[in-house]
């Protein structure tokens, strides 16, 4: 299982500070939807000059336009870009086509997706999908349970990740589950007392390891 | 019934000169979600300093974290900010909750949102509803209809606006129809060989007045 770390609702100088932090210890580093919907698409090359060990994957959410958001999101550096699963099927369609064709990924974002939308959606089989719970949502989701309901309904979706307010327990308990490739942690590690600490202990949790040796371990 | 002229894919420079030039010769000038997405919230505030007579729409299509992108949006000299009818009931809600608060106000995008999501998202009286047909979809959307058929199925909704691919034919019938408050116009306006003659023929289609004087006939 990865660990995806988000960075959100910081000034981008701050972001750059994280990233640059973070970067080889934690799999995956999240440009958050607010720094895209704050600084934009360009800001993406100020991360990316920072980050060279870790994945960046930019939180466009796109949900319209989809070839000219996601060549823009490659363009300046992004790896991975997220397209909201509430989209029409053409605009998936196209970021899906923008995405293998060089080689990156596209993850869909299931926030507030029902199942019979999920069905129409199926066939991206190297596309990422997203459980997310809404952050403005005020109920908690049981990881784990959600995990497994969606696995039985979904059995052919085989990349999965998890968003919306992850703790360490919870990404335990889905290391030990073993159906999600990608867990999205944001506040937890990124507003700790140490973020080098809870980072550290998130992978050590889910991999087994010391995140300080990451690159050796990889 | 307002004509919202759509500025999409253009640097920032050519969208503040294009915002000069419309301002005040179209009801709205929209920042379209490629220029939020290009260059984010903080690029709100050059559009707003050439904008000094008509009113300044952010296609921020909010989908998470209400709050904060709706207080950024407003903060940075937006009058309306976009929100996804797709969204959950919680995000629309406080995005509703920011816009009446400062006398803002809030659209909402209903791209691929079903009747049924509809229905639980319907308690929003002073938000203006945007039928919205998806650039991507190859398929081409009959405007009048469309409105008619909404209009039957959700008569409580009083203030509409339709958005998608709209032509001066379409938007002469629409006026016509008197069932919408706003017809969002994009290329059809910023990309016609003259845009001051074009923005000038919808106003006159659509209100019966040259866009010249519009300020004397407002």
């Amino acid at each position: 299982m990865k660990l995806q770390t988000a960075i959100d609702r910081v000034s981008l100088t701050e972001a750059c500070h994280l990233a640059a932090q973070l970067d080889g210890k934690t799999d995956i580093i999240e440009m958050g939807t607010s720094l895209v919907k704050d600084y934009g698409n360009l800001a993406i090359e100020k991360l990316r000059g920072v980050i060279h060990h870790s994945e960046l994957l930019v939180d466009s959410k796109t949900i319209d336009e989809g070839a000219y958001e996601f060549n823009q999101g490659f363009k300046f550096g992004a790896d991975i870009i997220t397209v909201m699963g509430a989209a029409s099927y053409d605009t998936l369609q196209v970021c899906y086509e923008v995405s293998q064709q060089i080689n990156k990924t596209m993850m869909i974002d299931l926030l507030e997706v029902s199942d019979e939308k999920i069905k129409k959606i199926l066939d991206f089989p190297q596309a990422i999908y997203t459980l997310h719970h809404s952050i403005d949502k005020k109920d908690q989701q049981d990881a784990v349970a959600s995990v497994s309901d969606f696995h039985q309904k979904f059995p052919q979706i085989n990349r999965l990740a998890i968003a919306g307010g992850i703790d360490l327990k919870q990404a335990t308990a889905l290391a030990q589950q073993n159906l999600v490739e990608v867990v999205i942690v944001g506040s937890k590690i990124t507003k700790a007392s140490s973020m080098n600490e809870a980072v550290n202990e998130f992978m050590k949790e889910i991999k087994g390891y010391d995140s300080n040796n990451y690159e050796r371990n990889k």
